[in-house]
């Protein structure tokens, strides 16, 4: 049940035309969207950052790299070869959600920020891990809902302002494994990711700027089929999100911070990313 | 005057048509080559980096954004909109090289490291800045040479170990202007760059891990028509190069960090960057 003010029944217009023959998804149900909210203005911190060592947290991107539609989304054509030409040049076709990659608020919003609208300072947050490792396991369909979060609290603390909170499921060890995208036979996935509760509890009761899965999407599979509320209440508020973060358990469950170095591309909706933790 | 062991002169068989064939450059004349050299293992620094500000150092790339060829290097496609579909998303057509990017040891060597190859934390460096503002204000077809950095060290000290060391020719604040590519009516670029002899006591003196410019190329635009000795020497010596910054006017000569968010795209030659300096 969600609370009063959650936006999942404003709009349910979506269409499976427009999804489908993005490649975005396939056995799109009854498609969820909020109105268009202004970009939230959470100030950058000021505080010091220190660190003395960092983990990468992206995934190599290639050719064939996942997508929940089977869709190619990345190629590669090689324009100039050493060999021949004396210099190596390459072209990419790429669409903007590939690899380990964010997701800009203007993704799942009428007017949202662009990807090059977001700040630098919004995208360098302390970086928080919530591990759902042994329940997704047991049950790909699993999310990240309020009671992780308040377990993490419980002995964490509360989380701290305006940081990245990440789903650690396990299943950035997945990759090349059928059960990244999880499909069924019935073209569904079966993979976790955030409940849409667990969103709203950290748009309205803490402050957030992002969130970042080790799947394809911050919604669990199922929901990636049209519903998408986590992605158009969260997204629509104006946060960001990254998804297909790659090593999560290298890196601790609070004091390290998130670094998104994504391409400023005039009008993305996201970029392929590199994920840096500063530890 | 090359000093000896320059590897100017190891190769001149870059082809005119590879690299027209790519669009990559015009007005090509005699190319110059290195033989293929081993990456550089410079060991990552496990001192600890603080900072409490943040500066963006990319410019946002949009279909148009100049190539010395005039080639368009990157397109957009519009796969889905808000409109009519309730999600936005692109897909972008993009030659690695485009806008603010890195270049990778593998962009002019046989056998140097692709993008994604490059570990993190050779990529979060000390940032040095060299200003040759007022005399490329006078001849946009000057260099970065070795005095540049003797004046640089006389007044700072020496290079500080496994730093970029970047030009600022205030080329960065050209964009949209014609200056910006310094095409003449010959098909010619007029642009700053670092000299080969500066690029080559930066390898031999010193121990940098990255040079890096506010324009087009590494090299002049004089120089980018196909010789190339700056791209063949630093690359080929199997460090990395960033083109295209912005902002320097915004950061000290010394004291800052410079931390590249490459794109983690296997088999690459370089890509578009999100280039940060910590503060």
């Amino acid at each position: 049940m969600c609370p009063p003010g959650c936006l999942h029944s404003m709009c349910r217009t979506a269409t499976r035309r427009g999804l489908l023959k993005s490649g975005f998804t396939f056995g799109l149900g009854a498609a969820t969207a909020v109105a268009s909210n202004p970009p939230v203005a959470i100030a950058a911190t000021s505080a010091k950052i220190a660190f003395s060592e960092t983990i990468d947290l992206s995934h190599a991107l290639y050719e064939g790299f996942p997508t929940f539609s089977g869709d190619k989304w990345f190629t590669v054509e090689h324009l100039a070869t050493f060999a021949k030409d004396k210099v190596n040049l390459n072209r990419w076709t790429i669409v903007e959600h590939s690899g380990t990659h964010v997701d800009a608020p203007i993704h799942f919003s009428a007017d949202g920020m662009t990807a090059d609208m977001i700040p630098i300072s919004d995208m360098i947050v302390p970086l928080v891990v919530i591990d759902i490792r042994a329940r997704a396991a047991d049950n790909p369909d699993t999310s990240l809902t309020p009671d992780d979060i308040t377990r993490w609290e419980a002995k964490n603390g509360v989380l701290p302002e305006g940081c990245c909170v990440v789903m650690n499921s396990g299943w950035h060890k997945l990759l090349g494994n059928p059960k990244f995208t999880g499909n069924d036979d019935q073209k569904r996935n079966h993979t976790p990711g955030f409940h849409a509760e667990a969103a709203h509890f950290l748009i309205t009761e803490r402050k957030v700027k992002g969130i970042g899965v080790d799947t394809l999407s911050l919604d669990t599979g199922l929901n990636s089929g049209g519903a998408f509320p986590v992605h158009y209440e969260w997204l629509g508020s104006g946060r960001w999100g990254v998804e297909c973060l790659a090593n999560l358990d290298a890196i601790p469950e609070v004091g390290a911070h998130l670094l998104l170095g994504t391409p400023k591309v005039r009008g993305a909706t996201g970029g392929p990313t590199r994920a840096i933790a500063l530890i």
